[in-house]
């Protein structure tokens, strides 16, 4: 591997040697991410797949695109950056994505799901009207993306397209938790069909071997010669799954993804083949560490983990710690779902990243996962709610873009008693720009008749959650940060809070600071910090309706200066609901605005965003000062 | 039809008398729209489901979505609000699609596409949960919505349930243009196969009659008996599309969609059947009416026409008019591309609607249609940008709802030259809340990177078109209203203007009235008719970025008043934007902000809406002279 600077280094291999270079990938991947937390289960699932496109394709300029992009990470260390793998989602080191600004090699930028077709299909239309009929253009998406109905708008168009595109699914039953629907079942009986099994055995037996052994032996003969064999691969891999050929694909498959020998020579016919193809692969998830392929729900992001066994570290003392946010919303959503028989959670393909695994465990008949597939989770929990029950629809803030239209048309404008949990809410850290979750109080405040609160703590979530419940609260959205709350004693006997209602934390004379959510510690240490001045700190809690009792009263208190703190983008997000208010009082106190500001943030620690941004306890305190 | 107030009146009737009513229904749907104007064909060519749905359902228990809710008219007829039909689409009147808040007939309030099947999904999921198994839940959809990436997740999720769930697939071929993709093709293919023109054959020879008289004189025996058939029938309509098997549905077609005995048949059979299952009926859009079955892209909504011949009626004297926005769009986009040969057009399922139709013909290797599908049609648009085209993507306002996140994940944060034309920005008039264009100023401004314009009126607009096209411009937004423009002299010389730049269009001392876009010609006529006070107009033209050295301008000339119009929500938008940048400046001036208040707004006329908003000309008026 040591000498593989770019895909041309590679193509000098034999490809009997390929199996050796996937092994020493899969280590080196292995390797770092025990020490550099990264997302491990993917990548090490579509090692040979990687190595296999380089090598038949002519990249950059045939495009490759990683849909979603978690699994992009042997395809970074071969397009010259190995040594840079080692700093990848830290701050200022590479992305755990593909970025378009990263590398030549990085075809389109990924992060969300179910986009790599649509923008594969782009780039081969492209391509065609510039007169390029040679160029290849392959988007590898997973069992699980290919759920979200952008891939399949983007089947229906490319079907029927003549464009050059390669479709790779990469089937593996596991998109983070277990792949769910239709699709994923179809897929299971594809494979279990005799053609599969019968298939391996078939091919290699027409080219003349069929150990191990003699695959090795043959394979260097097998590749020179392949042409000879290409009506036979070509018959052997075709028909037998309607679904993809219904809309115009020509289907190939299902092979096996980590013979690497085999993907060389079927991606070598399939280069040979105008128009939209789609190879379907089978692979496993956390393929060649035994503790990954076991459990690759936990291995998808496991943290620090021994590079021999595979164990995960415990990143902690065994000192009793605040809880994360998400689990403190799982085992809320259960007691309350415990009392009112009308709660049932929801999430799309989520749920032990929002911790709704564990009601799904308890109460499996109100528990829905619903596929990569936000804007179906959404209509359906105003479905849910229409016929009477209440929904808790759990979607990360940066996913919920994706419902964006369905919280408008479905659920506010028909005022549904809907509850939206918006984990990850605020700066996430290391995923970085596509995953920030910085927009939802701008994107939300709009649309009329949501209510839009964000907890400063566990006990605060735990009571909005407690209060959006309650008879005929119509759609509510609850966002709470990634990551850990404030409080070791977090499991408080729940109240209602007043709707629309905000707190003062810490009275002042000086200089005012509003916040809203988890962000108001920082103001509050900020403010504690700051003993020349007198400075109070009013957590809002509700964005949406705004307490515009308790900002008249700010008002009317003569503070020399007023200053908003949102972990979310300043344009049009919570400091701008407060300068509106303001402009409607014809108030004149200056107003500073501090939150996320006009550019897309990158990755690194929470801190260290929290920094740039200026939201860190110290940027705070700066502007306190700057009176 | 005159006795038919409820479908329990319905039910009374005999089977073979539907007919008739079917007649009936058609005509009062066409002569009311002849004068009132509203969605025509979609309407005319489900009639007879419409009644064979209420004739075997029992609604309102059973629940019945309509996918987008053009075609729900005679539903409306059938459900109590014959009489009030003559008021759809006006102020004050019922609404052109079904709304949850006029009828408990309307199970689930629709107007954008492809939402049905979740929705029908949720209920029939919480049927289940609360112990109601003989409930059914069917979502009638067209074969264009159904390419709506939402109606795919909803299939991936429903397939895999147990709930009782009835997918209408309303095949005619048509979204509102014609139908496009491969699943279209699909869907002809199964159309055409042998299956479908032997079965209807088969199965009236099994009921004991070939012609329509025999038909009509056993259709009483055949359906007082039909228990006996159930299983001839199942056979024959089963099997043979495998695309909807593949996801766990039952598949029942194709069968003709006006033989209202046969789907009334078919309906009791499949109303026995638990679990999700599909029925495939095939329709003509326009039914009954010749012209509108000639041409249903014109007569999807044909305004006002002569009831016997079906023509148009010109709304107009033979006098030059100003055009309308999306014509110089349309015409615009040509002369661009004659001279851009980077320039490509691409439209989800609106080339008529947004007169990309013209490119269409002109141009047909680079205007595309994708289908009913925004999300596909951004990030395609972001994948055609990346290989270096510049496209044009239009999407009307409320509909790019549906592909934020793409705006944001996948053309803003890489940067990539995408002009995305907003047309039916603002108040749309009598498609009413679903249709509003109101909350893009507020939604596309948090996003880092683009730029976002409005035209104040066609030269403006030729001129935005013609300066996003220049090199390098990144991704621009322009946004644009329905209707006309202001000018009969329309097609100017193109120039490109200063991005981010505004201008005064009128001078004054008193008060300054900030603009964005086509309102602004209500901003001019206000400050026109006060005449006690001097009265500036300032067009921002750009709301990203924004003229600061322009509001500074402003700040500077000591108005007594300032005062933002937008056609767009206040929260979060235009005006806001202005107060963050005035707060940012320490600003004193007191800012009045008028634009679409914190409400759904309902149908009506654009002028009756505007009113009801306070951003007429009178309202503004009204602003400028309360000091």
């Amino acid at each position: 591997m040591s000498g593989i600077d770019a895909p041309e280094d590679l193509k000098k291999l034999h490809v009997e040697d390929l199996p050796q270079l996937c092994s020493e990938l899969r280590q080196y991947i292995i390797g770092t991410l025990a020490t550099h937390p990264g997302h491990l289960a993917s990548g090490l699932g579509v090692v040979e797949l990687t190595v296999a496109l380089h090598y038949v394709f002519n990249t950059p300029d045939d495009k490759l695109v990683w849909d979603v992009g978690h699994q992009s990470y042997a395809h970074k260390i071969l397009t010259g950056r190995r040594e840079k793998f080692q700093t990848i989602r830290t701050y200022g080191g590479i992305s755990g994505f593909p970025r378009m600004d990263e590398s030549e090699y990085d075809a389109f930028g990924t992060g969300h799901s179910s986009t790599s077709i649509s923008a594969a299909l782009g780039m081969a239309t492209a391509s065609k009207l510039q007169g390029n009929s040679v160029r290849q253009h392959i988007a590898v998406i997973g069992d699980g993306s290919m759920t979200g109905g952008e891939a399949f708008e983007a089947l229906n168009n490319a079907g029927v397209s003549k464009s050059n595109i390669l479709v790779v699914l990469n089937d593996n039953g596991i998109s983070i938790d277990k792949a769910v629907g239709g699709l994923s079942r179809y897929l299971v009986r594809v494979i279990a069909s005799r053609r599969y099994n019968r298939l391996k055995e078939r091919v290699w037996r027409r080219m003349g071997g069929d150990s191990t052994e003699d695959k090795r032996k043959e394979s260097k003969r097998m590749v020179r010669g392949m042409s000879r064999f290409t009506k036979s691969v070509k018959t052997a891999l075709m028909g037998g799954a309607n679904l993809f050929e219904s809309l115009g694909f020509r289907y190939f498959g299902p092979i096996d993804g980590h013979e690497v020998e085999m993907l060389v020579l079927v991606l070598e016919q399939l280069k040979e083949i105008n128009g939209p193809k789609l190879l379907h692969i089978v692979t496993k998830k956390g393929k060649g560490l035994r503790m990954a392929e076991r459990n690759p729900v936990v291995y998808h992001a496991p943290g620090k983990f021994d590079v021999e066994t595979g164990k995960q570290i415990a990143s902690a003392s065994g000192e009793s710690q605040p809880p994360k946010y998400q689990d403190v919303f799982g085992q809320t959503i259960i007691e309350l779902a415990e009392q009112n028989s009308a709660i049932v959670g929801v999430t799309p393909a989520m749920p032990t990243g929002c911790s709704l695994n564990r009601m799904m465990e308890r109460m499996p008949s109100r528990t829905f996962d619903v596929g990569i597939a936000e804007q179906h989770a959404v209509t359906f929990s105003a479905g849910l709610s229409a016929q009477g029950l209440l929904p808790f629809c759990n979607i990360y803030s940066s996913f919920m873009q994706r419902a964006y239209d369905q919280i408008i048309h479905d659920v506010a404008l028909q005022h549904l008693n809907v509850v939206m949990c918006l984990d990850r809410a605020g700066l996430v850290g290391e995923d970085g720009a596509t995953h920030h979750g910085v927009f939802d109080l701008a994107y939300l405040r709009p649309i009329p008749g949501l209510t839009v609160c964000a907890p400063m703590n566990e006990h605060e979530l735990r009571n909005m959650m407690y209060t959006a419940q309650l008879p005929n609260q119509g759609p509510v959205v609850i966002r709470y940060p990634r990551g850990k709350g404030v409080l070791e004693d977090w499991h408080n006997e729940m109240e209602s809070i007043p709707v629309g209602k905000g707190r003062c934390v810490r009275e002042g004379s000086d200089v005012a600071i509003l916040t809203l959510g988890h962000i108001g510690n920082n103001a509050l240490a900020a403010a504690e910090a700051v003993e020349e001045l007198s400075v109070a700190v009013y957590d809002m809690r509700y964005l949406k309706p705004l307490d515009t009792d308790l900002l008249s009263d700010v008002l009317s208190k003569g503070y020399r200066k007023i200053i908003t703190v949102e972990d979310g983008v300043v344009a049009g997000g919570f400091g701008s609901a407060v300068l509106e208010y303001f402009a409607s009082m014809g108030a004149t106190t200056k107003v500073s605005l501090l939150g996320i500001p006009d550019n897309f943030v990158p990755h690194g620690s929470i801190a260290q965003l929290q920094h740039e941004c200026g939201i860190d306890v110290d940027g705070i305190i700066k502007d306190v000062r700057s009176l």
